[in-house]
């Protein structure tokens, strides 16, 4: 059958259910944590941070489908099907045998695949009767999305920006504001741990720690109000599998069979997300496939992190969970890929990491951009910072292809559009661009400091 | 049949020629005349400036149909087809019993409809063996859509940017330097003419009219390059009738009969690539259709302007051109939809609006971000602001269809997205938008200074 360039499936098509990766794990991502007590947090306690729906939705791990609302439907359908594309001049320019395919989620004003659960938050939080949700957003893409969601239900948005990023990115605060969304450069002074760092540290520039521990208390002191997030968590991989339920049915459409699939990782909710329903065929005994998580060499949670209990936010007013981590006191050093900069990764993705389930590589920046830029000039798409490590890792796996002659099928994420990313571009066209890697000492000092639990 | 909310068309359904409106006009758009002798322009004296295949479809008012070369079929299967989009969601928020369809040509890293004549002029270029081409560009979407082109045909693409822009829209510039483009603020030191105006005018930031006339002399005196133009003439109108090839074959396929199709103009491309196939069975009186062209009331060429020769540039270099114009030395008034200050528009769509086949109307500027917004925060695009013209006549046609109880079809072309325009919605969320609109005077006093013909 002859592949189009882009499939794009029928609306009919479309998956009518989330798929829940943790039904099908033999272990299963171990449980959130009370900080306090060190107790496995309760639906309740999870119920005050988060809506009741999706604190649910976090604690799940024996329902494998869970039903998409059809108000999510309606409007996954204003932006979805992403297309899942063959890169037959990408194929062409590196005259490689080996077969390329990306699915491309950055076709929406968000930019990239965080809209999936941004649109799932806001809609429980409707449901449940709430007024507005608070959050956090560093490089901005998260809050965009949310900005959107809420715009849509007519939910308030109140989004903590890191100072910095409020300053050097005024492009981006500006779409959550047409969206109708609140930003806040954070540390602020409508919170207690805002006035608490602008007191102590009068000129700091904010990190998504303090906007973290700024929207959770937010939501907690506001009536009618709760906290969601972008990444990390279970509830945001169930929502992301959308991006593999489609990419599975468009290659089971046109019978495809990827043999290695790869996807970009900062909390893993794109990679687990595209991989979830790929990976329950492989638990399964169904099929096999090799599966690659590319993380930034200046944040290698994965390749030289450690399996363990640890805070998810540096203000430590979240709930504990266990997962690949650098320490939560972790600072990455200077990286344009902003959505990758966590210290810590999705439960759910470090347990099936840590079963040897999949693979992990880390990518220097410059290497990462002179893929990007590769791919942009070929395939006309001009990538996110953070996609890019995936472009990366694809292109490499490609012209291994054509060394050994191997007719591999190479499927990859390619999660945005680096439109909001081009002082980045700038640098690396500039050749100001330099790689950043943490010594062992660096994160040894980082993890030493890990809770004991 | 049930109407999905995007309809994309397989990739066998996309077209394989071009439709030229012009072969079925009964009065053909006046041909461009020498500017010095006043005789009509030869073949040979285009060719000089164009590509000459490009200089021979410039001609072509005879042929109905010219076909699409392979290579650039392969390019558009990379982006298109663009997506027939019913605004199902619009349509419930306004509550009106009209049906809202738009043809939405952003999903591309140029951002706008601009890529789909760029990559045909690139094409040509590089068929006849040349090095380069040179451009100038104002806002910059026409810059990066040429960029784009080039990196894909290993060409030489040199701009010629408006210094304003050049440093106020840094992120444009650094696109088009990521697809290798050669960027040059205008006025420079690399041509006569960029030398003439920095001697006599040391502080100046550059106009378009400058910037072409620096690409023209840049081309003409440079072995191996070319001149190509992003909107206005024949050529770029024959090439932007993809999009409406696209449309009527989606409308079809459909049973979708649109009343009113409704898109913005600025020199013409966009809207006259829209309407040119539904233009062309209104002309053999197959059907009938209501056509409107929206402009900006700061630059009204259609609705103020004068039926005649004029210059297409402020340098007085190029071909004359019979079209409504303002005179090539207006001023339009600051308006954000850079895309529509020309002040000038295509010959095709000046004649067809002379003969009373379609209809235009002005709209002011912050009325066109309050249709954007709206948009945005409904459709979950966030638009252009040269789109948003179209978009609020749209609305404003749903909104009386919901006053008379009409269930009119419209059909709007949304032609880009408006990432590289958060200046201006800044100014629009700050409410420091403000409309300017060119009094009778300004309008007669460049009126007077058409060139005799």
């Amino acid at each position: 059958m002859e592949i189009p360039y882009k499939i794009y499936l029928e609306e009919s098509e479309l998956p009518k259910q989330w798929y829940n990766v943790r039904a099908d794990m033999p272990n299963k991502p171990a449980p959130l944590m009370n900080p306090g007590t060190h107790e496995t947090a309760t639906l309740d306690e999870l119920s005050a941070v988060f809506c009741r729906e999706l604190a649910e939705q976090e604690l799940d791990d024996t329902n494998r489908f869970i039903d998409i609302p059809e108000e999510i439907q309606s409007f996954y359908r204003m932006y979805r099907p992403a297309p899942l594309v063959r890169a037959y001049c990408l194929e062409k320019a590196l005259d490689t045998p080996a077969k390329i395919y990306y699915k491309f989620e950055g076709n929406n004003t968000s930019g990239s695949h965080k809209l999936n659960s941004a649109i799932a938050q806001a809609y429980y939080a409707k449901k449940q009767g709430l007024k507005g949700v608070t959050t956090e957003t560093g490089a901005g893409q998260w809050g965009t999305a949310l900005s959107m969601a809420c715009a849509y239900f007519d939910l308030d948005c109140r989004v903590y920006m890191v100072k910095v990023s409020y300053e050097q990115k005024p492009f981006r605060r500006e779409v959550m504001r047409t969206y109708g969304a609140n930003v806040t450069p954070s540390p602020s002074d409508t919170t207690n741990v805002g006035r608490k760092i602008l007191a102590e540290f009068p000129g700091t520039t904010g990190s998504l720690g303090c906007a973290i521990s700024e929207a959770v208390e937010a939501a907690v002191s506001t009536e009618g109000y709760r906290y969601v997030l972008g990444s990390v968590l279970n509830q945001v991989l169930l929502h992301q599998s959308v991006i593999g339920l489609e990419t599975m049915a468009a290659c089971d459409k046109y019978d495809i069979k990827p043999d290695v699939i790869i996807g970009c990782a900062g909390g893993g909710s794109n990679l687990g997300g595209l991989i979830a329903p790929f990976m329950g065929r492989k638990l399964r005994g169904e099929a096999d496939y090799q599966f690659i998580a590319v993380e930034p060499a200046s944040c290698p949670t994965l390749t030289r992190g450690k399996f363990a209990y640890d805070f998810c936010d540096t203000g430590k007013v979240c709930p504990l969970a266990k997962m690949y981590t650098l320490g939560s006191g972790f600072i990455p050093s200077p990286n344009h890929a902003g959505g990758l900069r966590y210290h810590g990764m999705s439960s759910t993705v470090s347990q099936l990491y840590h079963d040897g389930l999949m693979e992990a590589r880390s990518c220097e920046q410059t290497s990462v951009f002179q893929a990007a830029e590769q791919f942009a000039r070929i395939e006309g798409i001009l990538p996110a910072p953070e996609s890019s490590h995936a472009i990366r890792v694809a292109l490499d796996e490609a012209m291994r292809c054509k060394e050994t002659g191997e007719e591999k099928t190479i499927l990859f994420g390619l999660t945005g559009t680096g439109y909001f990313d081009m002082v980045a571009y700038q640098k690396y066209n500039d050749g100001e661009m330099s790689d950043y890697i943490p010594t062992d000492e660096d994160i040894a000092a980082s993890l030493a400091k890990l809770p004991e639990v």
